[in-house]
């Protein structure tokens, strides 16, 4: 493996694009609020089923989307961090990630179940079922990725032949996760865009926060795997790694 | 960079994953060819618009899909051929997959276009910017990568420190193809299907292959992407970038 640190003109670059991921994370937020606040009739819980559904695409795009794109870029962000700190940082997003999408789901679920005078199906389009992919998958990698990475005694051997894995899946559910917001734009805006064939200016809102997921999404993916901005292991870290791994074969 | 060629082991599991890789393509390509067969009314051109459309699906499924993921495979398929006839192969099939990509364009804007009594408006759902965004992107990448790579006499540095930004295009090309081929299943699914809340056998069909079009797309960016996989350049490859050097700096 090549453990030469990168050249001072990568980390450069790595800056500047890791801030312009960050803009288009946080205009994608701020669109999807507009979307809600201007074309959605704002938000609400149960007892207005048809605005609670806006929770969905707002908490969505703040865990699944921005967070967990955060998370996963947290290592190659903080570089000069700590790996132990960056560890328990990395699992402390992805968790308010996973309670962001799991209040997502309970305020879809409740907008058909509760809608009147009929309740909407659930889980039939493909939306759904991509979506309730990502979902599940994002859960596995956070059960496995705990019990490898921050329960005490794992063998240090089994922490890096599990890397790999870990670092595929994590970065694959989170391609799903665009994948399935894509989905789900179209389908609200088949759904309820009126005339959306005439591309009025909620119909070009919608398309242009679709592009922007790819936008963010293809950044998030390139920091995340160019080699040159990868993280090094500092000196402590190496110390750690040697007493964790010590402890872990005693 | 690691120049030591991949462990037998790791060609094992290559080998497993890639055949894999090629009866999930072809079953994509079998159950569009089912789901246009049964629920679509067949194949014909533009003097019948309403079926004239399903050459979309199915000749992006060929070309934009199947094809497009065997071409980038090409290299790590075929590790043991020479890099000239791969690099031509690796044309040709993009080159293919481009001919069903235009005919798959010109067959759903027939069909919009010659659609009675009215005409249905083109290029205004998400899927449409997603998937011509993806065409785009494909056919920039051809140009330059035509011109970088079989183009005579380009210096070998400029083909070396172009190839990072080739192979990470190409597969979010890909990716994104995937992507927009998951919105017109969707898309198709909402605008035809009586009923697609019930989930009636061709929705169930349509979500089938929407994940299938995920699990080949997970496969091909795994197969493409793991660095034990990577082909190493034979002796007879170095002896031609030698030569090619020498030609491209006289």
């Amino acid at each position: 493996m090549d453990n030469s640190p990168p050249p001072p003109s990568a980390l450069n670059n790595f800056r500047i694009l890791y801030l312009v991921t960050q803009l288009v994370g946080i205009t994608i937020i701020i669109l999807v609020s507009c979307w809600i606040g201007i074309h959605l009739n704002g938000l609400g819980w149960s007892a207005r089923p048809s605005v609670q559904f806006n929770w969905h695409p707002l908490l969505m795009s703040v865990g699944m989307i921005f967070l967990y794109g955060n998370s996963i870029l947290i290592y190659r962000g903080f570089r000069y961090a700590r790996k132990k700190p960056l560890k328990i940082t990395h699992a402390t997003i992805h968790g308010a990630a996973f309670i962001f999408t799991v209040v997502a789901l309970v305020a879809v679920f409740d907008s058909h179940n509760l809608a009147k005078p009929n309740p909407i199906p659930n889980m039939y389009t493909l939306h759904s079922w991509v979506g309730l992919s990502a979902v599940i998958l994002f859960s596995l990698q956070y059960v496995f990725g705990f019990a490898a990475y921050l329960f005490p005694g794992v063998r240090e051997q089994l922490r890096a032949s599990y890397m790999p894995v870990h670092v595929f899946f994590g970065v694959a559910g989170f391609v799903m996760a665009i994948a399935a917001a894509l989905l789900g734009l179209l389908e609200k805006a088949i759904f309820s865009v009126k005339d959306y064939s005439a591309l009025p200016p909620q119909a070009v809102l919608i398309n242009t926060i679709g592009m922007l997921y790819i936008v963010y999404g293809g950044l998030v993916v390139f920091l995340v795997t160019e080699r040159q901005y990868k993280r090094h292991p500092l000196p402590e870290d190496v110390m750690l790694l040697t007493h964790s791994a010590s402890v872990g074969s005693s």
